[in-house]
């Protein structure tokens, strides 16, 4: 269940990555290296800093094949993205609910303290979008956008809360997801410090 | 034999970075850190992507010494890189075959598959120059020169296809590099989707 | 005494970040890992490169909270800043000095040859400050600054200089410390290659 997530989490971040290199009139491998570093930089970056290397990108190839189907859709679909804004904004929040439940995890099971397990679920949700963005040559959106981080470092600690007071594992990570989820799309409906993403 | 290409490679991608950083009125340490990451910043990405740590780059001073040279030369003769434009386009482009194949083999050494090690030789070739752009505070070039990431895939893919019919390791390097820059050469010469790089 | 002045060096930095984030109209978050990077990038790039892993950045909770302090401070009081600008010149100086020696001295434990260690004590005195630049889309001010990078080498080699010779550790690094600060600080007052930082 937690991996389907996480290939719709990376789904939906490569899509969103493809659609910002296409705005750059990138070529379609421009495309391509935007959707795969949006959808799986922040794994890789936590990998390195935790010297679990190679990274998972480079020993599953699921994930290749996965930022490629989300590319051809950037491509080929641009509109469909817009015609389903707000289902898109739904599934984009989750994706971050599960990158930091996944990010705070992995890094707990490494040895970790709470505080550097948080720091490591923020930077696997939000580091994707920096590489992104400074691959565009723009200042960092997040940088710019309080709520964004401030969901996911919520969720990382949610998680572990609810993991010391022994709740399942199954239902840690789908309440922390779902919380860091409903905070960014609260954000978003209230336009709380936020901008089209 | 490989090790005088892979120094030739590094002199060449050394020159393009210092040249690059003298366009943006760098100063003598300024560009010659560009030189050092445009030619070697993919090989030491590539080290770090896979454990093997500490990079090439810290432990044989000759690539220190070649990117110096590469250095002062693009400082003191600049316009040679003009007058001998064809020759160094040559050299460019077995650069690319030559660091793809060192790439993929390193790859293939540590155990990973033919699709990573594709990734990892694509990425030690290319990842210089994005890293270069980077700095300079540019969109990378490669990015939106489709032809240049997919000779060095073809590259890769080539290599290995020769390894697997059991060809002496010599005249699959030596094949797969030409061939990609065969496919580099006749992008420039044609003009697909090409900028003067 | 040599935990004490890193942790002043990365208060220093801390500030410079986050001064520069503010600059850029970035939020709390952003202007925070503005500071983290430029404080601690450095020391973190270095970590990756020998395979000292997980960084310090996540193993000692300290760091997070100067640069936390440091945001404060140049979100509240910015202003200070500039009013002793002189005495932050300093700071800034000796902060230099004390990441050359530091990054030097774990290079050299790592079984590292003088020229890498060299190389990494510079990369962890300068990189927070590129990677500070890149992030807020500039062109690092390190590669435009010839005096600071040089002030770090040379801090570098006379910190092992000294060691070599048989010197007392402390000594060493007080003494390489405090030549690399006048150098930088002898650079500023003749205004030599340099901007304002």
């Amino acid at each position: 269940m937690l991996f389907y997530w996480d290939i719709a989490g990376v789904f939906i971040f490569a899509i969103s990555g493809a659609l910002a290199g296409r705005q750059k009139s990138m070529d379609f491998w421009g495309i391509y290296i935007m959707a795969l570093v949006t959808s799986c930089g922040g794994g890789t970056l936590r990998s390195i800093l935790i010297g679990d290397v190679p990274p998972f990108l480079f020993t599953q190839p699921v994930y290749l094949i996965v930022a490629a189907v989300g590319t051809l859709f950037a491509r080929f679909f641009p509109s469909l993205w817009d015609m389903f804004s707000r289902e898109v904004s739904v599934l984009d929040a989750l994706g971050l609910g599960i990158f930091v439940c996944i990010g705070t995890d992995i890094a707990l099971d490494h040895g970790l303290s709470w505080w550097a397990a948080a720091g490591l679920g923020v930077i696997t949700a939000t580091f994707g979008g920096v590489i992104r963005d400074v691959l565009r040559n723009e200042v960092p959106l997040i940088f710019r956008k309080e709520i964004y981080a401030t969901a996911a470092l919520g969720g990382s600690l949610l998680l572990m809360g609810l993991q010391s007071v022994g709740l399942g594992q199954q239902w840690c990570i789908a309440i922390a997801t779902v919380a860091t989820a409903v905070v960014r799309l609260l954000a978003i409906r209230y336009a709380i410090n936020q901008s089209s993403s």
